[in-house]
């Protein structure tokens, strides 16, 4: 059997009790094909799998390797790349192989590149308040006519609220997910197709309008949506060591800003106050609970997706059993 | 010829005249062993072997990984792990195949971890005022005691005085130093040995207490070395492509959390205002210079280390030529 023990720190666990609440009660919600999880989030075929077995079919991918790596592994079913790509000849390639992609478009020019590189269905990015990719609504028609002109099938809309998924206020948020989803509405009446796609973890619950989520933080969650009140556990932490502790009242644990991604703050520990974090140390005071010298801690990571994408491996663990240890394969590009 | 448009994007260039000016100018200021090149700033043994080849033969770590890694690459002529480790048999393992390995200790525990481990070289860590790991300068002459007694050699002392790094005023930066490291020397004193190793990019020109000084990122560089007054060019950028145009007055090339390191702020585009970056998106206005979608970018990241941590590869060019690609061989765990 192998133990935590055995896991050299820093590394990713998964807690399997809570992974498998947060995949059942996702799926209570939103049932097989209702949500479409964005791999983004877990970067893990392993972990895409379990989805793919309660009924979620199709998935979301932000990146070409992504689309590669689900296709791999079997999970090709129905990709949509919720992103813009001005070279689609790999994505062609995938196609080729015989699995569905579809690719966001909200320009002439990605237009062009998806008919180019073999994509043959696409579906028209609708910015819906975020400033980011896709076309104003009014636009969205005509593009979705110069693709179909292009020999390109238009499934229909996507368009991410993403400035909407940390507002506090559960009114003010869905007052705010409704706006967005106006703007998506609009031109899908113009866009025509099957396919309206939006959401995330923030607004699973919230976001009536759209026929598909793209949620996928929800499976191993962060501290930021937790404090949002996403009712989802925190599945995933870091197991890591006290390396080293100052008799003025700190401890050091072995991970940083190479284990952890950073853009929403420092990570949590429990009975601990994090002081700062270091390319290789986290820096903190106890708080609550006692600490020393080669003790194992865990830590709970602020931003899900980028700490992810750090690390080669996570994993599936239940106490001190470690029952798999999954590659995180859909890193890079 | 590879060039430039060959490269999926993101990418991390590393422009040849560059960097080859940075580690010229560097071996000029602390040439041979007066610099220990640390390699968390680039986990790049093929930049490295550069490094020794201007007479750097030895060089500073920061994982056990590096260490490993560096020893395969024929690097391990004199490595310091300027870090506490709690298992040091991996370490054991690349001393009985020929490697120097030192690690750095502050505990009995991490003495007691070296020499069980089968390392046989330490150099004792002394908090030089940076909360971080280290013992206090009185107590250093009692744990290199203790590790003369358990067997091991002790090399001498190290101290980063990472929180002078960015002071701003040189002659308040001067006066730190020099502050940190009497507390180093008196370490020094009473522990022995030849070795006084400390400084790092910010300081390497300043620090004339330490015998050897353990810069890494000199050689990439970053926004915040570079404002700080580094001198030291930026050769490390980040190839993206612009996905998306809005009539707004943004843009968005395809790089973002994933491929930069956010711990020190926003990456910064030529010509451009960044506005914020998500996962895989950097979402900017032109301020100066004109973009359009399909256009490739470059991006400078505003912390070195973190970053080049997410790439697999760095290429080295010049103009449009990619002379080699490199991997990235050092990260992980």
């Amino acid at each position: 059997m192998t133990t935590l023990a055995d896991l050299t720190t820093p590394a990713l666990l998964v807690e399997r009790a809570l992974l498998d609440a947060n995949l059942q009660a996702m799926a209570d919600v939103l049932p097989g094909t209702r949500l479409r999880p964005h791999v983004k989030a877990f970067k893990t075929t392993a972990l895409a799998r379990r989805m793919a077995a309660l009924g979620h079919t199709g998935f979301t991918c932000a990146t070409v390797r992504e689309v590669e790596g689900m296709a791999a592994a079997g999970l090709g079913q129905d990709l949509l790349l919720a992103n813009e790509v001005l070279d689609c000849r790999r994505l062609g390639a995938v196609v080729a192989q015989g699995a569905r992609v579809t690719v966001a478009v909200d320009s002439e020019l990605t237009v062009a590149a998806a008919a180019a590189g073999g994509v043959r269905e696409v579906v028209i990015d609708v910015n819906v308040g975020l400033p980011r990719c896709g076309v104003e609504p009014e636009q969205a028609g005509a593009l979705a006519d110069l693709a179909r002109a292009t020999g390109l099938v238009v499934r229909g809309v996507m368009g991410y609220e993403g400035h909407v998924m940390l507002v506090e206020d559960p009114a003010d948020k869905a007052r705010q997910v409704e706006e967005c989803m106006a703007r998506l509405l609009k031109a899908s009446a113009d866009v025509g197709g099957d396919l309206v796609s939006a959401g995330g973890t923030g607004t699973f619950d919230l976001n009536t309008w759209a026929g598909e989520i793209q949620a996928g933080s929800y499976c191993l969650m962060d501290t930021t949506y937790a404090r949002a009140g996403a009712p989802f556990a925190q599945a995933l932490t870091l197991l890591a060591t006290v390396i080293s502790a100052n008799p003025a009242g700190w401890y050091v644990a072995d991970l940083g800003l190479k284990a952890l991604g950073m853009d929403h703050g420092n990570p949590s520990i429990a009975g601990a106050a994090v002081w700062y974090c270091a390319d290789e140390h986290t820096v903190f005071s106890a708080d609550g609970a006692q600490f020393e010298v080669g003790q194992r801690i865990r830590v709970a990571p602020a931003h899900v997706d980028p700490t992810v994408a750090l690390h080669e491996r996570m994993h599936l663990v239940d106490g001190d059993e470690v029952f798999e240890s999954w590659d995180v394969d859909l890193r890079g590009w």
